[in-house]
């Protein structure tokens, strides 16, 4: 019953068995690794796209953060969701990395819209040397609040970005969760959905520590290669994250990790509603159901683990995030508790 | 027959043993894992360091990067030698978190001495305000030219440091190999020789990605960790960080690693010096041995690797480095081909 | 009828004559000559604090960004209202010196509330290392409303923050027309409000270049004046700086400058009122009216200058700005075209 | 016999009256005023380039930080004269600005050579990723030793620096001065030498607080302004930045200011030299002369200011400046005391 993150799990089996094996012998270091060429030839296969490169590091904060310090000037704004883990959990990590300012839009479920999105750049860059210039777009998917973009939203606000000529950023930290619960393509929801450049998550479904930025244009690599060793990311034995993103990357074991995951979060989310909690929309693997008074405590009390929130007076409301190693079992312990 | 770099060695099967077994079930994330207590509990032991606390993080120039930031200001000048690794192989990351200025500090065969770093200190922070402030003294062990400095060599220049006040910081990317090389405990090597904060190496000796941040006085260990979050670099799957430095340090493996490296690199040297090579004192791991011309290209034909070094004319020089994997056989081999 | 800044304005007669008065001769440099001295003695007195220290900078966006910089790490948050100066006209230069995030806090009218700042206090930093960490408050006064917080109010809102330990700055670009709008002290303004540090502004209200910022606290003296050298604000020929500001705080000259700004602007709101327009409140220099389509026009064409600013659909809205050079047939002249 | 700094004198006459001409009325700010255009057109002129642009702000360190920042990567490598101002007097601004690394370039009585260059080019960014980049070559004219370069000297650099595309910078603090001391054109000690920005000084030569980044290439003008913004260098009442310029350059004026100067300098020079001290090459207005002991102290008791140097032994060396302002009486009274 660890429902407080994803990152609570561990590694999934094929991934470990994947960095015994590549734990033999000699192998080249800071990303000349043999397995690197596969990893960037499975990226480009998967996305559909013949150019795409791939950088690997090993938390999304730094996937993020190099991302951004890319393709954002340090006098430009980031159109970020109010509650985007860039503005909320990194502390200061983009910031740091690019220098610009984040510029919150607001939006109900975790998801900026069309309209709020317009009004965020028709107030911004306007105060000519003063004030900060228009910079990127970046959105997530899955969002904080446990909705998915689906392709066409996400291309209604690239447009938007594009017609100032901005960058667009997918933090994709839970990307496979998101393909899951919206049966599009990798391509689908990048590039042709006008997304620059990826934060494509290993971390949270069934890697250990490994996240990738997938540009779409390959221009900005060697930059972001040079971003990446400055910000202390290159790794020396790097091939330990070649081989979990290969392996992550092979057969489609991303997507069956993600579906699992996925599965697990709508058989809890039907269970609760079927006892009588509110499980707002989460098409994905994160839940935040809102449910009677006492109900915390008595989950706890059953061996539960998950994060309190905020809640309306006289309810109680949780975070519960499934992972690819929730079990049916799980799910139905943390029913019966319930 | 690869001596091109420690960091092109896997990890040692115990500490592939103990992430396989860590990998078992959910754990807390973020450094609220069990092993990483019990990492504290191990570091303050063997330092003899009741107080001292460490941050783990996944690459030397994020340890190096870290431990400078938190000690010198942005207007501070960090003193160290002409070719540390802070100075010459970390792409500004030292400048990048700090905002400080590197004193470059000269010295035969990689080593400070009291003269230079005296003259460095009595010529930086004289302006006033118009010039960078002595900010910090930085010490490599084992050094980037092979040598070591013995405990009372850095409390020679730790002692001139202190002088100023300035804290110091010892960069142990190889600390094990030169613990082994001199015989010295930790604490002589560190605290008892006038260091603050250590850069604890992991991944070069035997483990594929940890490293960390020793603070001897914890006042500045929170801190710390908002850099090391700031800079992109706290885990959140923690454990697969604390579990190598766990098995690394337990009973003695770090040592034992280290030896094995220091044994070959003897090896190497005394049958390289009994066939006619000129090799500059290295007590460690970590050789630049000078031979005739022609020599590269046989051993590099015969399928040694190495790197190639700029040398006297009519002369060549190379960089040999053992590893914990090194066996009496690579070094035998590679003697026979020479 | 130029009302579009108080920055279109020279500097008084009496600054003129003391810039030229210390022309004449030589001087020492960097901060060392003779009149800065008086500037300090004349800060501590009229401040009511002995121990107050001021550095002299030539803009004010230079001020701001260094007292933010002295006082708030770069993982902090800087409370700030949602359209404070630092926020939307200084092209990140808070961020660039401090590293800091802005935090916006709403309010109407310019001003932040203790409703608005006490929720913005508590939903930051309860991240733990994660988010931002609570840093530091920056309130303005006069604001960019052209409304005025009486010491009261300041009081009302560094109690907040200080229950959280967080120094408080004031943005004073106008703090002399604040004084002369609420009859205040400067004392009771400043640090018996609970002020830390305060920018204290001269160039708009009859300077040609010169801001201080007064620290409370001298303890931050020497950090802030080696973060003005490192951003290349100390002035070699400092004189030029420390002349404006002796002569504009010498005898009231910076109140009687101030108070012929606020007569002028109490004027024109009255004569607009009179005429129809709306009017908010605005005690100080700077008017936000509101008037019928086509007025911004016929004034324009009349030779008046202004900003227009967004406004209700059907009417007009325009920013005007009096200064210590604005007369009554400029005001009248307005009034009539109006 | 105010001899410490040609930054310890006023401003010259005829700035003053331009300025005080300048204070009358209103004037649009943010470097829109009118002066700003003139300034503009005549340093076309002047250095014969129509498309130049140029920027003003008020320190030399602004200036200097700024034209650094605009031309190279945090991850570049400035190459500058081991004594430069931007390596020794302004407290990492450079760094601060920019991000990037400088890397010292030895050279006899301040100036480099092609050998030294070459040598630091040859060494640096041959490192991958791991080390900084080759970034751009920064000069200095008239050199921190006194000593002037001619334009086929400062060719001989910037052709070594522009096989490696590095864009090249000149530091004129005292431009004025090496064109007086060389009878150089401004083209020719510029674009037409391969300088791509020009830090102008005016500060010590005259004005009281102004100086200029004279981009040849304006296609970096916009970036500029951003950083200047960002930086808290852009004026309000940019009308006392622009009027100082527009004077200095009218009519020759900066030129005659430094011909006094030069002129002085001379004099004092040849009088030292003729009464026995030893006087290095120092053609324009700053010399370094070597003398006997006591001297110093005979010097200062006859009223005397000048900076002491460390000496050989048995000898004392002290920096004199001469200026605008200095007379013959002023020298001929030193070489009295002398």
């Amino acid at each position: 019953m660890r429902f407080a993150s994803d990152n609570t799990s561990g590694a999934a089996p094929e991934i470990m068995a994947a960095v015994l094996q590549a734990n033999e012998g000699y192998d080249r270091s800071y990303g000349a690794d043999a397995a690197m060429d596969r990893v960037t030839a499975l990226v480009r296969e998967i996305f559909e796209a013949p150019d795409a490169v791939i950088h690997l590091v090993a938390t999304g904060t730094a996937a993020n953060a190099l991302a951004i310090a890319t393709h954002c000037q340090p006098w430009g704004a980031v159109f970020c969701h109010t509650h985007a883990h860039i503005a909320e959990d990194e502390c200061n990590a983009p910031e740091f990395y690019s220098g610009a300012k984040l510029v919150l839009v607001p939006g109900a479920a975790g998801k900026m819209t069309p309209d709020s999105l317009s009004a965020a750049l028709a107030t911004t860059g306007e105060g000519g040397v003063h004030g900060v210039q228009r910079g990127m777009l970046s959105l997530t998917n899955v969002t904080e609040a446990g909705t998915v973009y689906a392709p066409a939203e996400i291309t209604a606000l690239t447009r938007l970005a594009k017609a100032h000529d901005l960058p667009c950023h997918l933090d994709g930290a839970r990307f496979a969760n998101a393909l899951v619960a919206t049966a599009a393509t990798p391509a689908e929801m990048t590039w042709k959905a006008g997304i620059d450049v990826l934060s494509l998550g290993g971390t949270k479904n069934g890697c250990f520590g490994v996240e990738g930025v997938v540009l779409f244009d390959p221009a900005k690599s060697w930059e972001l290669e040079l971003r990446r060793k400055r910000g202390g990311h290159l790794f020396s034995k790097h091939r330990y994250l070649s081989t979990q993103m290969e392996a992550y990357l092979t057969d489609g074991l991303w997507l069956r990790l993600a579906a699992q995951a996925n599965t697990m979060g709508q058989r809890l989310s039907q269970g609760l509603t079927a006892k009588g909690a509110t499980v707002p929309d989460a098409p994905a693997n994160m839940l935040f159901p809102e449910w009677p008074m006492g109900t915390h405590d008595r989950l706890e009390a059953a061996g539960a683990h998950f994060y309190r929130y905020p809640a309306p007076t006289g309810r109680e409301r949780a975070r519960l995030v499934t992972s690819w190693s929730t079990t049916e079992a799980d799910v139905d312990r943390f029913l019966a508790a319930f």
